[in-house]
């Protein structure tokens, strides 16, 4: 099984277990900042931005409204968000990172990509700024002209 | 939800959503070459390549020695591999793709690759040979190194 034929790979081949390879990285991560994965996409798709409603942020990160609930909760609970009535529809509620929310956002995304960098080092240093734009436009296609349904 | 901070974004999470769109583009033509995502796997681990036995296969593509048996079967059932006993232990058995299977893997590939191909397009095209040599590169790491835990 060691020689291989000189044919490419299939991107989908060689990107899937890259990913579960980088998210099992996480996990430590997460637990040692006391933070659900979903925990954590939340907290990074409200900082810095202006509070969405519950259903534009469920929305945002491919969630359904009911399935973000107990996260909202949870992430409340601990005093990470706020949740106030949206001034422009009463019965919407729009959500806020708070300070601490910000602060425990900022700390565990720095671990998670501390480690991610010491991953791209085995990469030369153009290639990988290469790698990452590369990265960021594949990863900004919708879906479906990825899967050519669109 | 609209403007975006210039701060990165974790590579898991723009890996994750894109190896997911590209598994879900091959669906259809698995479908439509008749083969399972397993069944695809394994041709691909055989073709070009000295038979392995039907544990060093299992390994080679991370499947446990159980799962792999009835995709094996249903491989063997369509022609497409065949096995035989390993003349170093005849308690092993070897796999080998038939041409006909090797017909299957190269047509089915192409069509995948065909999809992948028109994605790429979105990069020009030194950015795209730098992607794909970046992501070869980081997609062979053992998983030990991207986790830490090594």
């Amino acid at each position: 099984m060691a020689d291989r034929p000189p044919r490419r790979r299939d991107l989908a081949a060689m990107i899937t277990p890259l990913g579960r390879a980088l998210t099992a990285a996480e996990l430590p991560i997460l637990r040692a900042h006391n933070l659900s994965m979903w925990g954590y996409i939340v907290l990074n798709a409200l900082d810095g931005r202006p509070a969405p409603t519950q259903a534009a942020l469920a929305n945002a990160i491919g969630a359904d409204k009911t399935r973000i609930i107990p996260i909202l909760d949870d992430l409340q609970g601990q005093g990470l968000i706020h949740r106030d009535p949206d001034p422009a529809d009463r019965r919407a509620r729009l959500i806020t990172i708070t300070a601490q929310g910000s602060r425990l956002r900022t700390a565990t995304q720095t671990a998670i990509q501390r480690n991610e960098e010491r991953v791209l080092a085995h990469l030369p240093p153009s290639t990988r700024r290469t790698f990452l734009r590369a990265l960021d436009v594949l990863s900004s296609l919708p879906p479906n002209e990825i899967t050519g349904a669109g």
